[in-house]
């Protein structure tokens, strides 16, 4: 495939994110602008970068601009559906569309139609949000990768399994997507793209209609070019269809108030801390050294045993996560096994014929593990206002076969927390993104100090 | 359509179903008897009776007899897969099968092919199960009724919505099935047909690739000729695939034990009994003599103001089932209604417009009282066996437009508890089921009091 001519250049600073804001907004109500012609801006990126990126498994351009010509009207009679109105969206290739095929990167899924729009593209619709294209995805969101490369190194991978939405948005094709995370599949592409992203409470909003892997971790989450942009998205699907039951859905308003200054965070290290690379730990030692100035305390194990035990908890944690998936994705996994296993790739084949072995027993343990473990995360609660890590161990690594190591993700997704990824840093002109972390369904609250610190640390 | 020339005339003490036993599994073994031949003999039976009962949408005979004669080949060599190697069993027709389509008796999905067999499915052709086809579903198992008739009088419902496999197995063309319950749909038709049904504990059995009502009342079960095969089928179904996560699945053996006699029961007095005629309530009363006569203790609300407790907490619960129903089905049913409101029944249009308005704080309150429920009736473990009620409020009413009054299994379902209708008495010539209900996760203890009091009544 062509690499690009002239790949993008990353700057924190002034990324290449295409804004859908309150200024967007006042465009399309006054007139100065309107859905259709923002959509034919982002259609023109797409046809300038799409060769080089390599985002989409397929468009509806027609349908987009029917959609975008349709909120150009409601606006232009002041009846906006919702503070998306007219925002183009790409959605990941695992989440079912009515109007384009759902293929999963999988021959098994070659052309498939499931006839119905998944819950959270109904939800979507119902915003007002215009559906641009279906995302590459790895197969079945876990096992080989799809063609896409990193918006700013052809030769970089843009991470997965989300792979698509987050170069779309990270290119500035897209103001904004859905991804899904299991084990780290929004907020690395998005972090590695240079992206936004938000991995809410697990079960915050509705999977209906999204090809599952593992249903005690398959979390939907949104990749944005704004923290504001992600929460808007997000508030939308819980607004329409709630969370997967039997959550009620993402606590929260439909726009998010003011950005709030943490007042207390929690320095987490992990196992992937041993894989960082010097440059990153020195980018990320500055920020701490930045957010401590502006009046942030930052906290770690050696302040505070319970933080300690914590640490200990998620050692070898990602053992945990992977035998609860691998016991959670025996269906459906092993009938696309048994009827062919040709029609997967042999890294997913190898792990399915690993899940077969597994029993009650085995899930039990693990299970009884992982809620030490949310036990222990719930205990800090009271302590801090939440957690402060790297989102990946440094920037999109070389390849297009490997996505990136999960290492800073897993715990996240095992503890079922809210975590934003904000792009803070740069690393050897690539995107290195920081992770914050909250507590169960405290979103709202993360969201806003995400919000803050973008503010503060980008301004 | 052409009613029967000789209905089925029922007999409590010796009714058509067909047995699936260990006598049936011995005559395998030694050659005395096949699975190939048993199922020549079902497809007999259902060439003879389905003109009448119409509990079949498709079938497919050649998949059928290749599958039989598969676990023919395997008695011969002694390596039957299971218990269930070589039994026939019909599919609710909302449970995706890749061999055949599955309707939901909507035009939604007129002619939809999956691509994939649901867990269940999966699971039972793992044990070595015969899939016969596909059994009438009322639209999507809680609109509009099917066309299947009551096999002991045509003009007659058969209950829903799991109309086609409980009138398939209540009138001996299969020994079992599958079914799905969100308010009543397992046991209410497997009584009104006089088959055994069992509604495990909630999402005790791996709900993939099943459509959805409400997830969080939506439960898989079983309906067959004994207690014995009902547990072996819903066996088979964990043994592969697990519950519904975070369920691990159904606890217990793939064989039940010997029937152990309850020492206390308690008789539980909700909505419903106001509802039934006088001879049932003659023939409940005689049951409870009976069972008293035969050692086991009968306690009611006179004896323990915790279970008037629980009966208080239980008055009026259809509202709140229906309301944290509504709230869950949003998704899908809210897309096809904006797609096009003249695919949905009257009914089901209605039950769909009123949930649009439903909040996520609606949906709190309404789980806040069934987690108080839940609380009530466990707090009841240490007191007794189990619960015992009638399956239904009456024999199978008139008509076909009406599958029958919810109100003696909603409780069950919002209590999340396990449940099994036993066909133990006869009204006016029509099945009347007793309802055993006993504590989550103890569905192995519930079954072997079950086999008791079948064996001790129907002796």
């Amino acid at each position: 495939m062509n690499a690009p001519a002239h790949p993008l250049v990353y700057d924190p600073k002034s990324p290449p994110l295409l804004p859908f804001s309150d200024q967007v907004i006042a465009a399309f109500a006054d007139g100065r602008d309107t859905p259709r012609a923002y959509l034919e801006r982002c259609l023109d990126i797409i046809a300038e970068r799409e060769p080089a990126v390599l985002a989409f498994v397929c468009r509806d351009d027609v349908g987009a601009r029917n959609a975008a010509d349709a909120a150009t009207e409601r606006y232009k009679h002041g009846r906006p559906l919702s503070l998306m109105d007219g925002c183009p969206v790409a959605v990941k290739d695992i989440i079912e569309t009515v109007d384009m095929p759902t293929q999963m990167n999988s021959p098994i899924y070659a052309g498939w139609q499931s006839g119905r729009d998944a819950a959270s593209v109904y939800a979507l619709r119902q915003s007002g949000a215009v559906i641009v294209g279906k995302t590459v995805t790895t197969e079945f969101a876990s096992g080989a990768s799809g063609p896409t490369r990193n918006p700013f190194d052809p030769t970089r991978t843009p991470g997965g399994s989300s792979s698509g939405t987050a170069a779309a948005v990270g290119a500035g094709m897209v103001p904004g997507g859905l991804g899904t995370q299991t084990a780290g599949s929004v907020v690395r592409p998005a972090a590695y793209c240079g992206a936004y992203g938000f991995k809410p409470t697990h079960a915050a909003l509705n999977m209906g209609g999204i090809h599952p892997i593992s249903h005690s971790h398959d979390t939907l989450g949104t990749i944005a070019s704004s923290i504001d942009a992600c929460w808007r998205l997000a508030y939308q699907i819980a607004h329409h269809v709630g969370g997967t039951s039997p959550h009620p859905g993402l606590v929260g308003p439909a726009a998010l108030g003011a950005g709030v200054r943490p007042t207390r965070l929690i320095w987490l290290y992990t196992d992937g801390w041993k894989e960082v690379d010097g440059a990153s730990i020195n980018a990320f030692d500055g920020l701490m050294r930045e957010l401590k100035q502006k009046g942030v305390e930052i906290v770690d194990r050696s302040d505070d045993d319970e933080i300690a035990k914590l640490e200990q908890l998620l050692a070898g944690v990602d053992v945990v996560a992977s035998t609860i998936t691998a016991y959670e994705r025996r269906w459906p996994y092993l009938d696309y096994y048994h009827r062919d296993p040709s029609t997967l790739s042999p890294y997913l084949r190898d792990s399915i014929e690993k899940s077969a072995a597994l029993t009650a027993a085995d899930f039990r343990v693990t299970t009884e593990k992982r809620a030490q473990i949310r036990h222990q995360v719930a205990a800090l609660g009271t302590r801090a206002d939440g957690f402060i890590t790297f989102t990946s161990s440094g920037p999109a690594p070389l390849g297009l076969d490997w996505t990136g190591s999960r290492s800073f993700q897993i715990c996240q997704t095992l503890m079922s927390t809210p975590a934003f990824t904000i792009p803070l840093l740069e690393v050897e002109g690539l995107p290195l993104g920081v992770q914050l972390i909250g507590f169960v369904d405290q979103d709202e609250r993360l969201a806003r100090q995400a919000k803050w610190m973008a503010e503060a640390c980008l301004a």
